[in-house]
C-alpha cells in the first residue's frame, strides 16, 4: 500500500514538475515572442495612420522647445524655476486634435485664472491675526470649496462633459495657492509666474497643434460619418447578395464577405462615445464653413445616432442570412431581383448621402425617393405575379408557381382603400421614440410615404404559404423596415446640409454614378484611430 | 418711391429693435431662471445617487489632511515645500471607485519611480564637460525619449487601456528631472522627495478610497449587468403585452410604455464603454470571491455584449410595434396566449439569470430550456390549430378559422424529417461571428436545440395567407430568434457562474416566482452614474 502511495506521489511529482517547465517554457516562449509583437504593433500603428507618428515628433519638438525655458541661459533669467510649470503643461495639454489642444488649454487657462482670484479672496479674508485661526479658516476654505463643492459640480453631466478638465485644474490651483500662502510670503508674484508659466506652456501647445500638421476632431468625425456610410450600404449590399447566391461560394469566400459585412455595422453600433467625444472636440475648433457660418457637428453626432439606429435593421437583416432555417432556394429565386434592385437602391441612396456630405451639396430627395419607389413597386409587382405558392416537398425540388384561386375580390379593394388612409400618417421616429421631431423638412419626406404605404398595402394581396414564408417574410419585411428607418437618416443629412449651408442640388448624374463605383472599394479604410475615445 | 422706401426701412428697423428687445427679455429670462434650474440639477445629482455626495466629502478630506502638511509645523518641517506635490497627487489621483483610484495611484507611483531611474541614467550619461554639450544631450534626450517615443506608445491600444495614466507621468517626471539636473546640483534628493510626496498622497487617496465608503467598481459592474437583464425582460413583457392588447390602452398610457421600453433596451444598448471601463477598473480592485478566486470582470463585459446583441432583436421586436401596418387584431388573438406564453418564458430566463448572478449560484439550464420548450411547442401548437387564415376584408372584421384544404400528405413528413437533420447544427455564434467561440459548456446548451429546431419545422407546416402574415411572421420569426441569441447570453452566464465557482444550483423553485414578481418594481433603478464614462 505505501509504495503504491508512494509511487502515485512520484507520479504526481513527476507530472507537476513536468507541468512546470512546459509552463516555464510557455513562459520563456512569451517573452521571446514580445519583442517580434512589440515591432509589428509599433509598425501596424504607425502604417494604419502615420498621422500618429508626426503628432509624436510634435510633442518632441514642443517638449524640447519648452525646456530651451531651462537650458537657455537668457530664458532662464526671465522665468526660473517655475520653468518646469511650462514643461508641464505641455506634457499635460497636448493632445491629437486640435480640439482636443483647445479644449484643455483654455480649460486650464481659464481654471487657474478663476483659482487664482478666488484663492486671493480668501487669502484677503483670511488675513487676520493669529496662526491658529488662518490655519483653521484655511483648511476650511480647502475643505469646502476645493474639495467638496468643486469634486460635487464635477458630476453635474454638463460640466463633466465640457469643463471637467477645467474644473479639476481649479481644484489643484486653489489649493496649491491657498495652502502656498499659509507660508510663502508673495504670494501674488508666485501666483504671477505660475500663470504666465502656464499661458507659455498652452501657447506652444496651440500653436504646435494649429499650425504644424493640425489634425481637425472635425475632419474626422466628417470623414467617420461619411465612412460608415459607405460601410453601411456595402454591407446591405453583400448581405442581400449573399441571401441570394450564398451556396454559389465557397465556405472560405464566405467567412471573409461574413467579416466584411460584419466589420462595416460593427463599426456604426459602436461609434457612439467615439462620435460624441469627435463632436464635441469640434465644437472648441475654430473652423467655419462657406459663409462663415459655424459647422454644426453636434448634428454629425445626431445623424451617427440616426444612423446606429438604422443599423440595428441590418443586424437583424443580417441575422436572416446566419439561421440555418431558410426558405428554399426556388422561393428566394423568385423575388431575388426585385429583392436585390430595393437594397441596391437603399445603398444607392446611402451612398449618395455620402457623397453629398463629401461634397458639400445638397442631394435631391425627390429624385431618390422615386428610384425607392420604383424599387418597392418592383418588388411588389414581384410578390404579386407569384402570389401562391404551394407548400413543395424537399428541400432543393423544383416549385412552379401557380396562379391564385381567389385572385381580386372587391374585398381586397376595399381593405387597401382603408389601410392606405390610415397609413399615410407611418410614423418616422419609430427609431426614437423618446427624442423630439424636428418639425421642419418634413414636407419632402412625404414623398416617399404614399408609396411605401402602398406598397406595403399592394404586398397584402399577394400570398404566399406562411410555412416557407416565414423566414422569407421576415426578410422582405425588414427590408421595407429599412427603408423606413432610411427615411430618419435622409431627414437628418437634409438637415445637417440646411444648417451648414450646402451648396444648391445640380442633377450631376454622372457625378453620383462615379462615386458609387469609386466608394466601393473604400472600405478597408473604416479602421479610424481609437484616440478620441 | 423714395418715401415708402424709408418707411420700408423704418418697419424693418422697428422689427429688428423689436426682436433685439425681444431676444434681449429671453436672455434676461433665462439668466433669472438659471439659479433656480443650477439648484435642481444639484440636487437631482445628489438624490439619484448619495454616493456622489459622500465621494464630494470624501476628496474635500483628503485634500484638508494632505494640505496639513503644510499648515502643521512639524510635519512642514519634515516635508518643506514639497507638499504641494501630495495635494496636487490626491487632486489628481482620486476618483469615484476604488478601481479608478488604485489604477491611477498605481500608475503614477510606477511611471515616476521608472521615469526616476531613467533620468537618472542620462544624467550618468550626461555627465560630461562642456555645458553646450549637457544641453544638447539632455534636449536630444527630451525628444527622443520622453517626446517621441513616449507619445508613440501611448498609441498601442493595449497601453492606452491599461497604461495611459502612467506613461503620461513618466514623461512629465522623466522631463522633470532630466531638465532640472541642468541647474540643480542634487537632483537626487529633490527627486526623492519628489516620489515620497507622491507615495504619501496615493497613500493617502487609496486609504480614504478602500476604507471610507468604498465604491466598488465592481460591484457597479455585477448591479449593471442585472439590472441589464432585468430592464431587458421587462422591455420583451412589455412589448410583447403591447402587441396584443395596445388598442384596448389610452393613448397617454401608452406612451409612458413606450418610454419604459424604450428606456429598458437603450440602456443596454450604450452600455458597452461604460461597462468596459468599469470591468477595467475593476480588473484593479482586489476582491475575491469565495475559495479565493478572482472574480472575472472581463466575462461581466463578454456578458454586457452578448446582451447588447440580444437586445438588437429586441430593438426590432419593437420595431414591429411601432409599424402602421399591422395584422388585424383577429387574426392576432389566435396566437396571443401562445406568444405571450413565449415571451414571458424569455423573460424568466433573463430573471433567472439576473437572480442567479445576484444571489451567485448557478442555474439550471434544463429546467429553463424545458419550459422554453414547452412554449415553443404551444406557440407551434397553435400555428398548427389555425393553419389557414383566408383573407379577410376589413380590418376588424371576425375571421373563422378554416381548417385546410390539404392537411398532412407524405411529403409534408419527409421535409420535415429532412430539414430536422440539416438543423441540428443552428448557428449559436450567429450574432458574432468574428468573435471566437468557447467549445466549453456546449453539452447542456444542445438541450435546447432540437426542440427550437423542431418547433421552427412544425410551424412550416401550418400555413397563413402571406398577405396578412407578412407583419406577423416578422414577429415570429424575431421571437424565435431572440430564443436563439439568448442561447448565446445563456452560454455567456454559465460560463461566468463556472469561472467564479458560484454555489450548485438548488432546486428552489419559489425562490424564482418570488424574485420574478420583486424585480419587476426595480426598472427605474436602470440609470446608473455615468461617472465612469
Amino acid at each position: 500500500m505505501k509504495v503504491s502511495m508512494d509511487e502515485t506521489n512520484n507520479t504526481i511529482t513527476k507530472r507537476s514538475s513536468s507541468q512546470y517547465w512546459k509552463s516555464f517554457y510557455s513562459f520563456v516562449d512569451k517573452v521571446k515572442r514580445c519583442p517580434g509583437l512589440l515591432r509589428r504593433t509599433l509598425w501596424k500603428v504607425g502604417k494604419d495612420d502615420p498621422r500618429k507618428v508626426v503628432h509624436s515628433l510634435k510633442v518632441g519638438l514642443a517638449l524640447t522647445l519648452v525646456s530651451l525655458l531651462y537650458l537657455m541661459e537668457p530664458l532662464y533669467k526671465g522665468i526660473g524655476k517655475n520653468a518646469v510649470v511650462a514643461v508641464m503643461t505641455v506634457v499635460v495639454v497636448m493632445e491629437f486634435t486640435v480640439g482636443g489642444t483647445l479644449c484643455k488649454g483654455l480649460n486650464r487657462g481659464f481654471g487657474t485664472l478663476l483659482a487664482g482670484s478666488l484663492a486671493f479672496f480668501i487669502e484677503y479674508l483670511a488675513d487676520v491675526p493669529g496662526q491658529v485661526f488662518r490655519a483653521v479658516f484655511i483648511g476650511a476654505a480647502v475643505f469646502l470649496l476645493a474639495g467638496a463643492a468643486a469634486t460635487y459640480v464635477r458630476f453635474i453631466p454638463y460640466i463633466k462633459k465640457n469643463y471637467d478638465y477645467g474644473v479639476m485644474i481649479f481644484l489643484l490651483t486653489f489649493n496649491l495657492i491657498t495652502v502656498s500662502s499659509y507660508r510663502v510670503d508673495n504670494v501674488l508674484s508666485m501666483a504671477k509666474d505660475r500663470i504666465s508659466t502656464i499661458c507659455i506652456g498652452s501657447g506652444l501647445c496651440l500653436v504646435m497643434s494649429l499650425l504644424v500638421f493640425p489634425n481637425w476632431s472635425g475632419e474626422d468625425l466628417h470623414k467617420s460619418t461619411i465612412s460608415k456610410l459607405e460601410g453601411l450600404a456595402n454591407s446591405i449590399e453583400v448581405s442581400v447578395m449573399e441571401y441570394f447566391y450564398d451556396s454559389e461560394k465557397q465556405a472560405n469566400e464566405d467567412d471573409s464577405s461574413e467579416d466584411l459585412i460584419y466589420k462595416c455595422y460593427e463599426a456604426v453600433l459602436d461609434s457612439k462615445s467615439k462620435d460624441e467625444t469627435l463632436a464635441l472636440q469640434a465644437n472648441w475648433e475654430p473652423r467655419y464653413s462657406r459663409s462663415c457660418h459655424r459647422i454644426p457637428w453636434q448634428q454629425y453626432a445626431k445623424i451617427g445616432a440616426a444612423l446606429r439606429h438604422f443599423s440595428y435593421t441590418v443586424v437583424a437583416l443580417h441575422g436572416c442570412l446566419q439561421s440555418e432555417i431558410q426558405t428554399p432556394r426556388s422561393i428566394r429565386d423568385l423575388y431575388k431581383d426585385s429583392c436585390i434592385k430595393l437594397a441596391q437602391q437603399v445603398s444607392k441612396v446611402l451612398r449618395v448621402m455620402a457623397n453629398s456630405i463629401k461634397k458639400k451639396h445638397q442631394f435631391s430627395l425627390e429624385k431618390l425617393s422615386n428610384n425607392l419607389n420604383e424599387a418597392l413597386q418592383d418588388l411588389d409587382n414581384a410578390l404579386k405575379s407569384q402570389p401562391q405558392l404551394l407548400l413543395g416537398s424537399m428541400k432543393g425540388q423544383s416549385r412552379t408557381p401557380i396562379t391564385p384561386k381567389t385572385p381580386k375580390t372587391p374585398n381586397f379593394y376595399m381593405f387597401d382603400e382603408e389601410t392606405r388612409i390610415s397609413l399615410s400618417s407611418i410614423k418616422s421616429d419609430c427609431c426614437s421614440p423618446v427624442g423630439s421631431k424636428s418639425k421642419e423638412g418634413q414636407g419632402h419626406k412625404k414623398v416617399l410615404r404614399p408609396q411605401l404605404s402602398k406598397s406595403k398595402t399592394m404586398s397584402m394581396i399577394t400570398s404566399l404559404e406562411f410555412s416557407e414564408a416565414l423566414p422569407f417574410a421576415a426578410f422582405t419585411s425588414l427590408l421595407v423596415e429599412m427603408v423606413a428607418k432610411l427615411d430618419h437618416v435622409m431627414d437628418k443629412v437634409e438637415e445637417l446640409g440646411r444648417m451648414s449651408h450646402f451648396r444648391e442640388f445640380i442633377d450631376d448624374d454622372e457625378n453620383i454614378v462615379v462615386t458609387c463605383e469609386r466608394q466601393k472599394m473604400n472600405t478597408t479604410e473604416n479602421d479610424l484611430p481609437s484616440y478620441a475615445e
